[in-house]
């Protein structure tokens, strides 16, 4: 039996926050956008199809989750999310992942997509800590154990 | 009460496909890709979060469904979908709406995103009647009326 782990183009791409119920929470390594990254635990899942119905249901509501968390680091560092983008792609990285990200009308890429737009910013450790710290405020009593 | 409508940015650049139990399924007018939208008939929905906790159990199931005619769409016209796009974006048109777009490693914006990719690209009528018939196949028999 396959054993679930994040592929290594999704690690290196994001950093853990969160195991939630059915998905290893993500924080995208790049401060132009709250953005979140959701994995589900399932070894071999590349589309949403592939996931039971009852796991289907549990994606559904993480991605809810995991745009409250989105909204939670917009506000923290001064940028109110006006707008959730969801999606899942994956034709970079084919293990099923999610991404949840918080748009404004004065983003880089706005209204465009943030999929393939420019390079990612690193964030400054202040910034991060404070969005690890509003993002955790939403998802830590969701979390099962730290994430990976 | 606010009565539910298909948004005017969403009617001019898709064509009614069916009712679903949740969404108006909608093909979007663009031959480049297999490309359905799904518009929850709920008055005022902008995001996912918007919903019941039913209503989005039910969406996800229509999106795995849509991923399915979308799938008989590219193989009724010769090129197999091999990855599915799922996308909940709204920066353009606000009204709650999900793309299900099939996609292709030699498709024009692979590996990008597909919207805000170029120009659409009209059906021609032979295509069209292909296409839908196709998407029929597997959203008929879901179908809780002719689409709006």
């Amino acid at each position: 039996v396959e054993k679930f782990a994040v592929s290594a183009a999704i690690l290196s791409a994001s950093e853990p926050l969160v195991s939630l119920g059915l998905c290893e929470a993500r924080l995208q390594a790049d401060a132009r956008w709250p953005w979140l990254v959701l994995v589900p635990r399932r070894a071999g899942a590349m589309e949403i199809e592939h996931l039971s119905l009852a796991d289907r249901a549990a994606l559904m509501e993480e991605v809810v989750l995991a745009g409250a968390a989105v909204r939670a680091i917009g506000s923290a560092i001064g940028r109110p999310v006006e707008k959730l983008n969801v999606g899942a792609l994956g034709n970079v990285a084919p293990q099923l992942h999610l991404h949840v990200v918080g748009r404004r009308a004065d983003d880089a890429a706005w209204p465009g997509p943030v999929w393939g737009f420019g390079r990612a910013l690193a964030y400054d450790p202040l910034a991060l800590a404070r969005t690890r710290e509003a993002a955790m405020g939403v998802l830590g009593a969701a979390s099962i154990k730290n994430g990976s």
